[in-house]
């Protein structure tokens, strides 16, 4: 087992109708005004925005309003967001909504309290040291960004899905109410539940060392999403499934299953950033398509713990069959397992592998991840 | 699932030769004098003393010392130590020592700061409020202590053992280095084990919501203990063992396992601060008494729950099954698993019961556990 430092302190506020008394809980914080983020109005039309401003008002909590983030948040936007902070005296930001208006909502954090460029920090030309606060109201469970520190944001300008992380942008508080899940359609629930087994499985299959309780967690993680998913496609209703989908989906990546494995790295996020920053997939989408791709050509690395996946999660004899009884289940929810299933071209593997490449050199994924290498995963795709 | 609050910021450091930065990590934080509180000797034998010492010195941290805090540590020593504390303008403790220190510490450190009785807090007279930051040093992986909010000490004039809990009384920084544990004997350990286990199985079998997530999480901790205790028996100094031994244990009773089950309660620990209260028992040896005989009594109030341990820990068909497995398994480690085998006579039946009583009715345990009813439980015993 490695050394590791495991510091989680975001607060989560979880269950029904947590979400009106945000304006009580950041008021407690002596919080006097914030940056409201949201997305594109599914807030405004479900009613959760009015009861967000009344929880607010009610609690003498002043606000600016900064909506219409989109899924692959873009840097212009946050770009916006920090100017209205700057502007407006603003000392939280509150996010309402999934993991790209939270991941805004930490670019924005980090960006207000500085005079240099945000994007400094995502190409590694500076480092964090301080940020607002942020709060956030989840609406969909995946990024797990709700229970960590970290922030993908796109550069539209360069194409670059680049992120950041750091402990100062982990959420003081988050409120999960799996009840304002309920709302998400089956497309992105299925997206979701890639999403978190891809969190779940980079580290469990990369790392230095696997220790059985590191590989039992994950196991658990995998099991509950898989099992809560089909509930939920069935019925988007059943509190209990979408309740332990979303628990399930922060304990992904909020430093748990990494802590003693050496960390691992991140190859299938690595290459659909690259797809998603060149073609808009959505990124659970895009997971769905490069995973099966990866595990085929990664399994020989580290066949013990495919092995170890095979049986553990699917109660199957072999590293292969563990490989498809993956990407078959993938499949059976509505996600895209291959490029052609996600209409992405084949002409274009080598502009994603170079795309990846560049990502991965900031990353320090190294040597295994030359573009050829990214090339060969992609055909398998 | 029930609602929940997660909410754990204590920094882990885990790791060889963390300690040695102990020193730095506390004047990081400001810190210019701790009161450095352990046990009977064993830090100053095996030289932990001293490099603790080295690394204050280092990094120009000032200490008092307070040594000899027992297991089932005294109300007397703690506050001995909070006069200590007031006298000497300290602002942190600093912990070195397994959970009846780093209890210790943690009463110390809410005592200090109030003109009232510490023990107001124990017996719900008075709610804490506030308190100097607590570090530690960890040398037993079992209390789970360093990882939350809780203390527990014995009154001996009263001969109450008795609990407290909050948040801010978590250690701010906790380290954890598996070489320190090298030396517990295999009695401790397995008393270790049993703790362990106990703080896993009372939410798991008690609360009122079972989600399949949080169950699969318990089975992972006590699988996790079973299997690293029998290679620690035979080597004590496996380091992977012990550390996932130690990160299991943390896991154990850090809020993560009750979260969303409706917190259940207590009833073993009930049971056994009674005992180790009257007759100074090691709390895991008492435990392993208290555990099976517990079980046999409970299991039909949930045998869904219980039918499932014993499938998913021991393979086994049938509840019962699984308590005798467990109960072996104890016995296999040397834990002792009746009154008789812990040398308590079972004429003081009466007294335990007395003792446990009062305190379940300060836990809020309700109707199930009358006098007579812990008697039942003892008589399985």
């Amino acid at each position: 087992m490695n050394a590791f430092t495991y510091y989680n302190p975001t607060r989560i506020e979880f269950g029904r109708d947590k979400e009106n008394s945000v304006g009580e809980l950041v008021a407690q914080d002596g919080i006097k005004r914030v940056l409201l983020v949201y997305g594109t109005g599914s807030i405004k039309k479900n009613g959760l925005h009015e009861r967000v401003i009344v929880s607010l008002n009610q609690a003498g909590v002043e606000y600016v309003e900064f909506g219409g983030i989109v899924s692959n948040p873009l840097l212009s936007d946050v770009y916006d967001a920090i100017n209205l902070v700057k502007l407006n005296n603003i000392n939280a930001i509150l996010a309402v909504g999934g993991g790209s208006v939270i991941d805004s909502a930490k670019a924005i954090a980090a960006g207000s309290v500085v005079e240099t460029d945000v994007w400094d920090f995502f190409i590694n030309k500076a480092s964090i040291e301080k940020a607002l606060p942020v709060y956030t109201i989840v609406t969909l469970a995946a990024a797990a960004s709700e229970m960590n520190g970290n922030s993908v944001i796109t550069n539209e300008v360069t194409k670059q899905k680049y992120s950041i992380a750091s402990v100062l942008l982990n959420p003081k508080i988050s409120i999960v109410n799996p009840e304002l899940m309920m709302s998400v359609t089956n497309d992105y629930l299925a997206y979701s539940a890639v999403d978190i087994i891809a969190h779940s499985i980079e580290v469990y299959f990369t790392a230095t060392d696997h220790p059985n309780f590191q590989s039992r967690l994950v196991e658990s993680i995998i099991k509950t999403v898989i099992e809560t998913t089909e509930i939920l496609i069935k019925d988007p209703t059943d509190y209990d499934a979408r309740a332990e989908f979303a628990w399930a989906s922060s304990q992904a990546l909020n430093g748990l299953t990494s802590s003693g494995t050496g960390g691992g790295n991140f190859p299938n996020h690595m290459i659909e950033h690259a797809l998603s920053a060149l073609f808009n997939i959505a990124h659970g989408a895009g997971l769905a398509i490069v995973i099966p791709a990866w595990m085929k050509w990664y399994k020989d690395k580290n066949l013990p713990q495919f092995e170890r996946f095979a049986r553990e999660v699917f109660g199957k004899n072999s590293a292969e069959d563990g490989i498809t009884a993956l990407s078959a289940w993938f499949d059976s929810i509505g996600a895209p397992v291959s490029l052609s299933a996600g209409n992405i071209p084949r002409e274009s593997i080598p502009d994603i592998a170079q795309n990846a490449y560049a990502l991965g050199k900031l990353w320090g994924m190294g040597d295994n991840y030359s573009v050829k290498s990214i090339e060969e995963i992609l055909k398998n795709a």
